[in-house]
């Protein structure tokens, strides 16, 4: 074993042990709160090692089931592994695993899907269990104990908190982003609660470093293994198309005075297209633009670069490999300009609304009158999770959901008559978007939102099915202030489930 | 006309003119912003003479339509007489009155049902359109020219602030309330919001007057009339049951301590079970509780005078006969311990999270996986609106939403396979109860929801029929998530739009 120079603090250097030593002092039943969000920042050795753990428990004929507790999605050395031993018996808060996926849709593993900004709250007040064990990614632990975070902060500050015992992974891999971060201490439970100082998008209201109790800590792990390369695909047609629209729309909004020229912190949903939003504000008209998200991805990245983006405020950075070079090589500039949270902050209602986000999240499928479904494929598959869309959708300025008008080569319309499970409400929505185009749908009654989702965001193929579904639901005598027909409501959803093309149409 | 002695500003004094006068000033196509929440504070007689003046023209041959904008519901007086002549072009942001809603579900009224909490921050930000008009109705005007407000706030402060033209109804029957408002001055638009200072549910932050420009105040119309008599009927059998589990929720909370002895702030809806677990806790073992809800009803006025409750926050007080007669008799032992505050104070989500307030809200129907449907019977017809429960519900400590089993005698069940529409989703949902019994959902995955949800809530009737839609439901190969049977998910209400009882069942 090399010295271990990012280990300071005494006590915590007598901690030092492998991996499957740390797992061995996780016990079967422990509800473990791991670190990790969007791929970043998770503990690279001590899951797998749990995994093996388990699979010989297994072996040996003993059940061996744990409660995972995460920030958000974490890397197959996590929640691959753990799933596919079946050593999961909870997963919570958000995943984007395959294995975890097919896990839970089969009904083997139980997933509570909860708003990101609820977690911490719920630990803390004991409603979800209580938490055994945290396993902590840092970046470094110093001479008095405190420690430095690293790629992402999501739950840890509770998991530290709130944890019997502490595991610590210490990546030499992770880079050095010691002063980006900015944990804030002034959380309570109610009736304790005061207001949030935090009053612009790069306010900084915490402290740089995790407080831990060293005598809580009955591991430290050394790894050095780099974070998740998130992916991303180079920029298609229709994700531009769509970034095209909302640009269009903020210029809109500015010009009839709804917005300033700097616009107001934007937040955005993690993946292509909120990349490829990211990527087309590099060549509008704003600047001085600021960032209060969740994830800071390549776009935003390249952004900040550019000078467009002022700041950034995020709780996890999810870079693909050649932004993290990039990431590395200037990492001073982006020291100054991208501050780290807890994601209890970084998505806290009292905040989004107080900053008045503008908030931009992908979808699975919107129906005509406004109701998002962000979670379930055919109303019963679970995708992912809500994440924090919840967080800012609910709470926003301008809350805006996006997504391709069809899916599968044509064969799915992502507007569909009836939304086949709802996570935002038609209170909640007021932009849609696909390649097809926008529908603004503030101050509008449902009736009137359904011409507007039909006629700016459906494919072609489908709008003459949807414009003949409200004709008919509107004729049926059924009440008309949210024309439906239910006996056939979900007609294009069981043809999907069945092979065939939403609405029968012909296969393209 | 009498003396004015509620008109003491000199200038405003001018304007005092006649209803149909006043009435005389809003215009074909104006967006009117009347005062009223819960059939208090609406003016009397100015939409009466608007509705008078609507006809005449419509017997003329000229088209007039207004768009109406309220704090919440009034009474016939407004709603219904406007409605009553197809006066109403569109009407936000919740009303519960049966002309309007035979016009809204008839398709020939628009309605924008939003989160209460919203209303004053869209108008502000122009999302819904220019406000030209406002009708306020006032207990009085002080010589300065300051405004007195009467027994509920709702929007009033936006409207008067946001209105091209005012029309000021001050009516002498309204009661002694000067002390009790307290008009938060301090909201701004993004990026301007600072965080709002209440951190006690009975801290007063604002003023006790309304400002308004009497350069904008066109009319001024004397009334003396009084607020709608809010009935409610005796507590039934079902109500008392309700409320029973819900106090002995309560006391396990506190027994776990999950919550404090003298319990959060208490929120609760408007209605009969509302006030029946209000009418529960004046014998359940909790003292010093306070209120930080949207409506004073009855039920909570019996508790301040009993001491049980220390204090209370709304928007509107909203009582009986009887219970008015009590308030006007005890003025001022109520004065020392009630605040009015504008609704986006009273539902803000900042300061509804930071409380921790204990949400108590009524439904039309929840499904087994926890999601609520508030507004909508069989997915299509409106009954009143969202009103302040998201608001509530997504920021509350605990979100508790409850109904009867059944209704219709029996006909429907009140808990179904798929909630034909969401306002509250699984997300936001922690606790169903029903006379039956209570489903503490907090932790659980959506199918070990729907065993406590069926065991606990659902009337014996329809017990089996839920239990064996979710087992063919499991075995039908689709997600086990959430698992569902598209192609029958809304059987039942098809059912009873067909005016059969709910599954199938032999009518009672």
């Amino acid at each position: 074993m090399t010295e271990p120079s990012r280990v300071l603090n005494p006590l915590l250097r007598q901690r030092l042990m492998s991996a499957d030593a740390a797992a061995a002092l996780i016990r079967p039943g422990d509800n473990v709160g791991m670190s990790g969000f969007t791929g970043t920042g998770h503990p690279k050795a001590v899951p797998a090692a749990l995994a093996r753990r388990i699979a010989q428990a297994h072996r040996d004929g003993e059940p061996f089931k744990v409660g995972v507790w995460t920030g958000a999605s974490t890397a197959p050395e996590l929640d691959a592994a753990l799933a596919q031993v079946d050593g999961i018996e909870l997963r919570l808060p958000y995943q984007s695993d395959p294995v975890c996926r097919e896990r839970i849709n089969a009904g083997r593993m139980e997933y509570l899907d909860i708003h990101l900004s609820h977690v911490a709250q719920f630990v803390w007040s004991g409603f979800i269990g209580h938490l055994d064990v945290a396993v902590v990614e840092v970046a470094g632990i110093l001479e008095d104990g405190r420690l430095v975070p690293a790629a992402s902060i999501g739950n840890n500050k509770t998991w530290l908190d709130q944890a019997d015992r502490v595991i610590l992974e210490v990546n030499a891999a992770s880079p050095d982003l010691e002063g980006m971060h900015d944990i804030y201490y002034g959380t309570h439970l109610p009736p304790q609660r005061m207001p949030i100082p935090l009053v612009r998008p790069d306010d900084r209201i915490g402290e740089a470093y995790y407080r831990c109790d060293p005598a809580k800590v009955v591991a430290v792990v050394q790894t050095n293994a780099p974070d998740r390369d998130t992916k991303f695909s180079l920029v298609d047609d229709a994700s531009r198309r769509i970034a095209g629209h909302i640009i269009e729309f903020l210029q809109h909004e500015v010009k009839k005075g709804r917005l300033p020229r700097e616009l107001l912190p934007l937040q955005s949903g993690v993946g292509n297209i909120a990349n490829a939003v990211m990527a087309g504000l590099q060549d509008a008209p704003f600047d001085n633009l600021t960032a209060y998200t969740e994830v800071l991805q390549d776009g935003m990245l390249a952004l900040l670069k550019s000078g467009k983006l002022r700041s950034a405020s995020a709780t996890a950075l999810s870079l693909g490999a050649q932004a993290l070079a990039e990431f590395e090589r200037e990492l001073d500039f982006y020291r100054s300009r991208i501050v780290l949270r807890p994601q209890e902050i970084s998505n806290h209602p009292e905040i989004v609304r107080r900053l008045g986000v503008i908030a931009m999240n992908g979808m699975i499928e919107a129906d005509i009158y406004g109701n998002v479904n962000s979670t379930h494929v055919h109303g019963t598959r679970i995708m992912n999770g809500i994440g924090g869309s919840g967080d800012f959708a609910r709470n926003a300025w301008l809350s805006i959901f996006m997504t391709p008008s069809t899916a599968k080569n044509g064969a799915i319309s992502c507007i569909v008559p009836m939304a086949s499970h709802v996570d935002h409400t038609e209170h909640d929505v007021q932009v849609i978007v696909t390649e097809q185009g926008l529908a603004d749908l503030r101050g509008l009654s449902p009736k009137q939102r359904s011409q507007l989702v039909i006629e700016n965001c459906a494919h072609p193929d489908y709008k003459p099915l949807l414009r003949d579904y409200v004709r008919r639901a509107l004729e049926s005598g059924s009440g008309r202030h949210t024309p439906h027909l239910l006996q056939e409501a979900f007609n294009w959803h069981l043809q999907a489930q069945a092979g065939e093309r939403m609405g029968g149409l012909p296969k393209a």
